[in-house]
């Protein structure tokens, strides 16, 4: 399912993150990074709710409104019940979407807010995506301080918030066109390794997105792909190849960007709703503002991992949700 | 946030539950029923999947369409990870949006869907609810075989799955207008009274409807609340007529309608993403097919409880969406 526009652009961002993203050679690209996980709050999932509460004050500060001028906020998380996104929600009082496919998060919110303003229902909306590491951690595996051992196949989630704000102002990055994803299950029960279990639906939803366009996949002067990581994003590029007969030349993945490639500590990359949007949002912007990059597509990626499911020996699904990206001034 | 639609009808509905639905009031009203919590399947959570995909075939059977004809999916349940949305979004593979706003799920996804038919980006859209009675307890509170002993305030998760089928053919009941809601939270800490933490974000969002449309309560045949139950139900009347001096006539909740009121094991009666779309899609709407109601209007009411933010002595809170039916022909 694809969906064109004309009127949507993304006319400000923000990006707060955590520690080891202030560590990485993206740095300078964020608005905002934090020294520690708690943020002056007292629990983790605190702190993740503050981090996107905070995003989105500094987005509206740097827009000069408030959050009454705001007709929708769309936001998700990983955590369970979306909860960081619902109690930022309560705080800032915006009507409010609650979205959850995982890491593709951030381009599910962008797409549903697109079509809105493009069919002028809503006159702006303010997307936000965020994840925090212990706080995920302590869900979706074992509490950080036990301090397990994991391969090197493994992602390590990223803490901060990415909050969007689109209206039909022709300024900033034009939303050209979007892909909505299928949920694709390819047998892998690895919980481990969820560069290979998302690879399939990142390549499943870009073919997709070229035959609807008809579009080659160098149209485009960077594809983006969210967290499949350093072994994930090799298993896309060699199945979009064997699989679609499609070499991809400029292509990276947001995962490898975001922390030093050498960093030990993130095994193979980022991870997390947060990590697509945050270096997106910030180095991607920042290069399209430049002139560097005129069209790029961002391809959000989630793994729907359950560790519910994962104990009752099921396989694990995944999505991904695309979108075009443009310079037009 | 409200809008307005002059070409989304919902086409058809499906609806299936679990045993205690069928020992309940409306039991000849749903298209099938199960005698336990199983239907064949190994886990609660598997077999809340196969409610979901089940109910969309029987949709789909109905109006004599395969999964190929449809263009959207959206849906979302009560799991972590929204995990049985997911997992039959997979086995459907129909483009997915996965959302979250826990009991007011089904009310999301239908604005969403109304939304996207209204400015014709899409064709037509399936939207789907469930929830399960066991998986939820389970998570949520405690295992049902504990036999913990609960407050008369409590309500008991329907296990069901509800999927409607909206397109722009204007057959069936019409989608007229919805309004967003807003998350609010008023303090409440208790989990055993999701009555009162919902009560005032359905007064906020019905107060929001009436003032964008300029109407009266009793424009509407029926006002219906999602899961508030008999004490929640209460509790909503008198603040509506307190704080927006607003008397409700024609006024019910769906958790009061599912199970019989004498019913000690339902306590204050149904919850659940599946409570509100059951009632609605089967009693409700063979009401307003046989002419006895013609103005319906569904408030889905969703507590955004957390058991880990329950833990941490934070408070809950909530949200509700609204729809406006007609019958038009």
């Amino acid at each position: 399912m694809t969906f064109k526009y004309e009127n949507v652009y993304i006319n400000d961002t923000s990006t707060i993150t955590g520690p080891y993203e202030r560590k990485g050679p993206l740095s300078t690209y964020f608005d905002k990074s934090y020294d520690d996980f708690y943020f002056g709050m007292k629990t983790w999932e605190q702190a993740e709710e503050k981090l996107i509460t905070e995003s989105v004050d500094l987005l509206l500060y740097k827009l000069a409104r408030t959050r009454f001028d705001v007709d929708l906020h769309i936001g998700g998380d990983l955590l369970n019940q979306i909860v960081a996104s619902n109690y930022a929600a309560s705080t800032l009082g915006i009507p409010f979407f609650g979205i959850y496919s995982a890491c593709a998060t951030s381009v599910e919110g962008l797409i549903l807010a697109s079509n809105m303003i493009e069919s002028k229902q809503i006159k702006n909306c303010i997307c936000t995506a965020s994840s925090h590491n212990n706080a995920a951690e302590k869900q979706f595996r074992y509490p950080v301080e036990y301090g397990g051992p994991k391969p090197k196949t493994d992602t390590f989630t990223t803490t901060g918030a990415a909050s969007a704000y689109l209206s039909y102002n022709k300024r900033g990055i034009k939303v050209e066109s979007a892909t909505v994803g299928t949920v694709t299950d390819y047998g892998i029960k690895d919980a481990f390794h969820m560069g290979a279990v998302m690879a399939p639906a990142a390549a499943s939803t870009l073919y997709d997105h070229l035959k609807d366009t008809k579009r080659e996949a160098d149209y485009y002067d960077l594809i983006l792909t969210g967290d499949l990581g350093i072994y994930g994003r090799k298993i896309f590029k060699d199945y979009m190849k064997t699989e679609y007969g499609i070499s991809l030349k400029n292509y990276d993945d947001t995962a490898c960007m975001i922390f030093a490639e050498d960093n030990k500590e993130a095994y193979a990359g980022g991870s997390g709703p947060a990590c697509a949007p945050l270096v997106t949002y910030s180095y991607i912007f920042d290069k399209m503002k430049k002139g560097e990059l005129n069209r790029v597509l961002l391809i959000a990626t989630g793994a729907l991992m359950s560790p519910t499911m994962v104990n009752q020996k099921l396989s694990i699904p995944s999505i991904a949700h695309l979108i075009s990206l443009e310079v037009t001034e």
